[in-house]
């Protein structure tokens, strides 16, 4: 039961990393809306790996095949499916591995739950790779969007103990998004770009990975999107996020930092600026009671270090039932944030336009 | 369309503050449940406030009617719905409020997105009054799980600048776990109960309130529950989580913290502990791909200060269109952290329970 | 899992015949909608009983206080409850028949399902009773539906040997819809009704009951309304009034006639009506491709007799596991098939009303 | 929103008659299942046309891909998608018909729904093609059903004036099943094969189309599956019926006949044969309450005469805006009934699985 989500729009994954093509079904669409298919190629090659040394060596292609829902450039109205053929697979890599049980992974809880009938090979069902059918997703409602004037962005806040200023203390604005969205290692302080190469450069020199947060910032969304309670922004935003897999935490606004923050600190106090109601501060990240306030929804998520490392790792074998050392052999990624950062943005894209349409 | 969640159990919520009654139905319970009520109006009792000077003098009595579902002290197997009336609403304390805009709170957002037509008196439904029906949910399913032995508890991890420890540091027992439940603010370290308590009477000396964080711990959950993306335990805690007015930010295990570390550091290395399946560390509080991996799942949640306060704040008059200055009568919580414990652990097994029924 | 049903509403009914109350939580109507309380009532009175000899004696007042989700008239926009108290329960007469298995009703399959803890008094959640939440559900939809000119009726098709004329040879308008409405029992033949009459007194003298089939007309609904497959038009109705108790059967427009019928004879030919688009006939009921085609919306549901009845009747005695030989006592209904026009109608309305938001 | 369904299985259909491909993603099969493709494939030939003079000579292959959730054999556990490409198609022969409305078909309804955005080739989504899919995923729910000692079978209760006796008149056997599945007129009634056959070819050579009537009978079914109301068995395979493009009516076990009976005809009265609680008619089609009651389930669905004839109809041409005369080219199935048994039976399989699981 992990395939399918959304009230307005319906989404529906497929597909295993080793298998014969993963893919998504987006039902719900208007019919008529025009897909810029080199837009979506080029949200896709953001995610993609094996473009430079900071991620896997793995050379996705990631060519999607729209199998459905388009006629003549535009969406029928009707369900519109895209599938991506796996290949440059390296399945042996993988094999050994049946029964080791890589610390960090979804192998042992994977097994557990389908009771070892996953296809283990390279995550399965589990891998990062799935995500590319949501990029391809959040690619079409970034298009939607876009025609209600509404832009999505992105920078690495952290990676290791490199820190990036937060999106609140800028002017958030189109330009910067499209800025930000070309870069490699998208960052607000210049200098940031360079020391984060490093830290990914000396994880993986050292057969490790590292971990990172990303800051994402929507702009033009009007007041009143969204609901109390169960189909909040943050309820719909959130759970689209939880289900990338290494999101291990999101916040809104200030978020964690509330904690230390008195109701006089913290409150968005109001003003008219002509006819807009705005607020001065936006602590709230652009949400307050589950709903919009027109000021830019901005959020945070902590992606986990890949847990595919060279290291030796004590682990167990599950079919010899016994305990042992374990190195993760294969091409890894020494970090996934900067290909996160367009997954993040598609799901941010793909809540929104459920709450929207 | 705020009030409905779930997949094999479903829950409808309903009510304003200020209205008739507030209340909650469960579909999807099984029949034949026996249901401890005294058990019921204990954890509600945990959510009501008026109890100390840590929380609004407003006596909610809480005392839940249960119209349907449950017949001879059991469950029907049919939907269960309680009903909670309003009383001891001083209504008019908010009619002068009807057109000012209270910053942090849903009046403006609210407004918008109903046109205006919401029942504003004491925030209707955006009142944090209607997380009552979510405890009294949240204490059926608790019954479940217990039966499983499946055990929820949370203590307070830091409220302004006083911070308690982890769970994770800890042995985190069903008899800790009880001790924590009776105490007003429930902390690991007991010192840090007296300097909270101090926290919260400053912030109310000063007319202000203040924030805090929730870390929740639930045992005896096996290895094998969850799902890969949409329904992971992530999403489905975070979900409902973020459904809780206050809620700015969830994280699972270490959470933003694994932005900093290593994957050599963050992986949770696996062994046997005889014929049963642990980890050294439980950095990813519990969840692997989603699905639980037999340890303890381990979640933060912070909750911001209460908007309203005494001081005085900026904001605007909508039917004026001008701006102004706000004072926030009435009866507030200094702060709702203590409150809220109840409430987070509530949804937390709602949506452990739609899980593994 | 009875209780939840809709997309863009969604509806949450709870309740038992003998229990303290019923009643239904309807969430994602609008906000501003001014509601009609005396309009509601009627269409309650519409299907209330005791209202002459056609059916049960049984007053049920059927009084719904509404809990939430309407201020000065009119809905906030969150989730709308009201509820129904139970009264004049004669539940001695049932008390009997715990163990005796009444033909035609649950009381068996509920048993097995809910292993002996469903309610059994009065039929418990399977009454006939729990169908008054739909129909004040049905009658905020229906005004809804009026705003937009959508008008709803309802007449007898047949109930026993008596056969009333279809709406497909008539011109069906908003005044006839207002004159069946306030029949009780309405039909398109004027001597139907004392026929109609006659049938149901025959039955209740031989201490048994009628079955019947209701049509119903919807006119006002614009082309283009509706989905392929899933959510078809047929689907959503066909879901809804299946849900309804005693309903057996549906089909729109010709139905089951079509299976006799040449495509040249079954298909509704299109021509132009000044700029509007009309079909000559209207066999397929309005819809084609589960999608509306501007015609009115036709189609007509078997009501089985009712189940209680009089007359001896071979059953099993479950708890001593025999046969054994049953008389139904209390008070029936010899017909219902006049109690459940409002209904059908109701549900055809939330329907619809989902359809179009 | 045409391609989602479903509680504990989720299926999604996408595609478009002349479009690249046509697919299913089921999501909730448990892992570890077996399935044996050679009986897909043998259920598929069921459906697909160019078998003989009854159907369109169009060849489908159908042959299905599956792109993920089978590995070495067995379900993972994880979405299954399978895919039919399409070929064979004679695209051309639609061309003209663009701006043509075809009467009985989609054409109309689906142009102003889509805002004539809807792929108008050979029906698009709304062509009968799309039910392949549906026919993979039933045949898998089948096997699945098997393992429960459920089986499926249908026979043709009606083409044209040709009628064949009931189920409720026979013993339902699994041998009798099999028999009817290896027929491509299944009748209980030997004689009725020919006379149907010849009613298909006189309508054929009359360049018309005719409808049908196929009744579904279902064995094994254990009492207590199913629920109340909105998700009662008649709901839920009622909402599956009505979604198969040319099915008009649904009824259970008498169905419409009950408007005739009185309730001390229509109730099915209990006894004990043995340990084994049975009724001695099964006019209800083993349901009541919406649960089951241990009997054979059995159902009826009309099928409409295929609305593309070669006759000459009268219609209107859309951009034009005038009415004119149609002649539908290209080929057609005389009669679908025969090809529309085993969808009824898969998606009867699907529902069943979903109440089931």
């Amino acid at each position: 039961m992990s395939g399918i989500w959304g009230n307005k729009l319906k989404i529906s994954i497929f597909g295993e990393s080793h298998g014969n093509a993963i893919g998504i079904t987006i039902d719900g669409l208007p019919g008529g809306l025009e897909i810029n298919v080199d837009n979506i190629l080029r949200e896709m090659s953001r995610r993609a790996p094996g473009k430079s040394k900071l991620s896997t060596a793995r050379k996705e292609g990631d060519m999607p095949e729209i199998l459905s829902g388009l006629f003549e450039g535009k969406t029928t109205g009707t369900p519109l499916c895209a599938m991506i053929r796996n290949n440059d697979m390296h399945s042996k890599d993988y094999r050994e591995l049946k029964d080791l049980i890589r610390p960090g992974h979804a192998d042992y809880s994977g097994k557990i739950k389908y009771h070892g009938h996953n296809d283990y090979r390279g995550g399965g069902h589990f891998s990062g790779r799935i995500t590319a059918p949501l990029v391809f997703a959040g690619a079409i409602c970034k298009q939607i969007l876009e025609k209600e004037k509404i832009y999505i962005g992105a920078h690495i806040k952290r990676i290791g103990n490199v820190e990036d200023k937060d999106f609140s203390g800028i002017n958030l604005t189109k330009e910067l998004i499209e800025n930000l969205n070309s870069e490699e290692l998208p960052v607000l302080i210049k200098e940031n770009e360079e020391k984060m190469r490093n830290e990914i450069l000396e994880a993986k020199k050292d057969g490790d990975s590292i971990g990172g947060i990303i800051e994402c910032g929507i702009i033009g969304v009007k007041a009143g999107i969204g609901n109390p309670f169960f189909d909040s922004i943050e309820s719909t935003l959130a759970h689209l996020l939880f289900s990338v897999p290494a999101v291990k935490g999101v916040e809104f606004g200030k978020g964690f930092e509330m904690s230390k923050l008195r109701g006089s600190e913290c409150n968005d106090e109001y003003y008219y600026d002509g006819d807009e109601v705005k607020t001065y501060s936006n602590n709230n990240g652009g949400i307050l009671g589950g709903i919009s306030n027109g000021m830019p929804i901005l959020f945070k998520t902590v992606i986990k270090p890949t847990p595919s490392i060279s290291k030796e790792q004590r682990s167990i074998n599950i079919s010899e039932k016994k305990n042992g050392i374990i190195t993760v052999k294969g091409r890894h990624d020494p970090c996934i944030i900067q290909r996160a950062v367009p997954v993040i943005e598609s799901v941010a894209a793909i809540g929104l336009v459920d709450l929207i349409l």
